[in-house]
């Protein structure tokens, strides 16, 4: 794992610690808010048209920014209750997608895109 | 942002770029696409005991590990097309969280955790 | 609550305890197989444009039929659990909405429509 | 479909006419709205404990009702779009799960039923 996720789960796991809340963070309690905040920022663009979700304006894009960390934050304490390598095993998943997914058959077919449910 | 992040949205791009799957990669289509897999890494956890969650065997941590992945790769996406340096979104969030949970008033006090909501 | 509602709910009480699956069904665990379900019906439409989400072929509305009707049948289970009228809160939600989102101001207006989060 | 559902329906139609929203509502955005709603349910349950989850306050038990009202009210105008008769579709999957789940080997074995994620 990287050193400044490393750093990130290390700071998360003071701070469950210092508030005594670990005994809230089994790794199915964090799996549900986990969906939870994914659906918070899918919120944010649920009524809007795909363009216009390319051209937020500052204030969504801050809030964007808030509801990925809380993500990224729920993801990375699952990965350290479970000890699992969640850059590793990212990496090894985009690996198997590319030999799942070969680029002359799946190449702007959104038919097939929607096939594979990438 | 940090290297390895960078690394690895570079290889999304590519990746996303030689399918000629970037018309479909709106961000409020990759809000969706994370929300579905934030569920997909749910449904392992759904009907497990909190307990049960705690000790997984290899073969569903691994599982664990291949939705966890998907999550990341397609908040990377999510950000990248916003522009929006996750890391620093994270750090600051968890900044943020310690002023509004302050030690004293949200130690080990499960009600006040859930009006909290964090 | 309406008789065929009432009717598909004594089923799934006597479906769940055939198969010994009550223990199973706490109201969290069928809040996360209900967001589960939820997730897989949106899946059906993530990469899809919205026009081409409203001219699904017969093999998807099946599709999409078949997942509404699991996140109806746990949406039913739950509220059988909690002693929730459904159909109720359905209808007293809908009157409140009413009350919130007043026809003069809400009218056509999309980014009042965000603002309102409905 | 049962005469209530379809009132309430009608209701809904005339809710999104009045204010002009049908603009928002393709079926897409109305899976993505639905997914949000399940999830803000599930909000409520994250840090409960299941025993928790089946002894809830009165103030919280409402909010449930309200949330679940949302849900339904969601998936009722998705199915609406799509010319799905809702009950039909959960009591054909009702029967379906008899057939995929039969009482013997489903019963009360909990290893048997992640398996099968029903």
């Amino acid at each position: 794992m990287n050193q400044d996720l490393k750093d990130l789960t290390q700071s998360l796991r003071e701070f469950a610690r210092e508030r005594e809340w670990e005994q809230f963070h089994s790794p199915k309690n964090l799996a549900s808010a986990l969906a939870v905040e994914a659906a918070e920022l899918l919120e944010i663009f649920q009524w809007l048209s795909e363009n216009q979700s390319r051209e937020l304006a500052a204030a969504q894009k801050e809030e964007v920014g808030q509801e990925a960390a809380d993500v990224l934050l729920y993801l990375l304490q699952l990965c350290d209750k479970l000890d699992i390598d969640l850059l590793q095993a990212a990496r090894a998943k985009l690996k198997a997608n590319g030999l799942k997914y070969p680029v002359q058959s799946a190449r702007g077919n959104s038919r097939k895109y929607t096939e594979f449910e990438p």
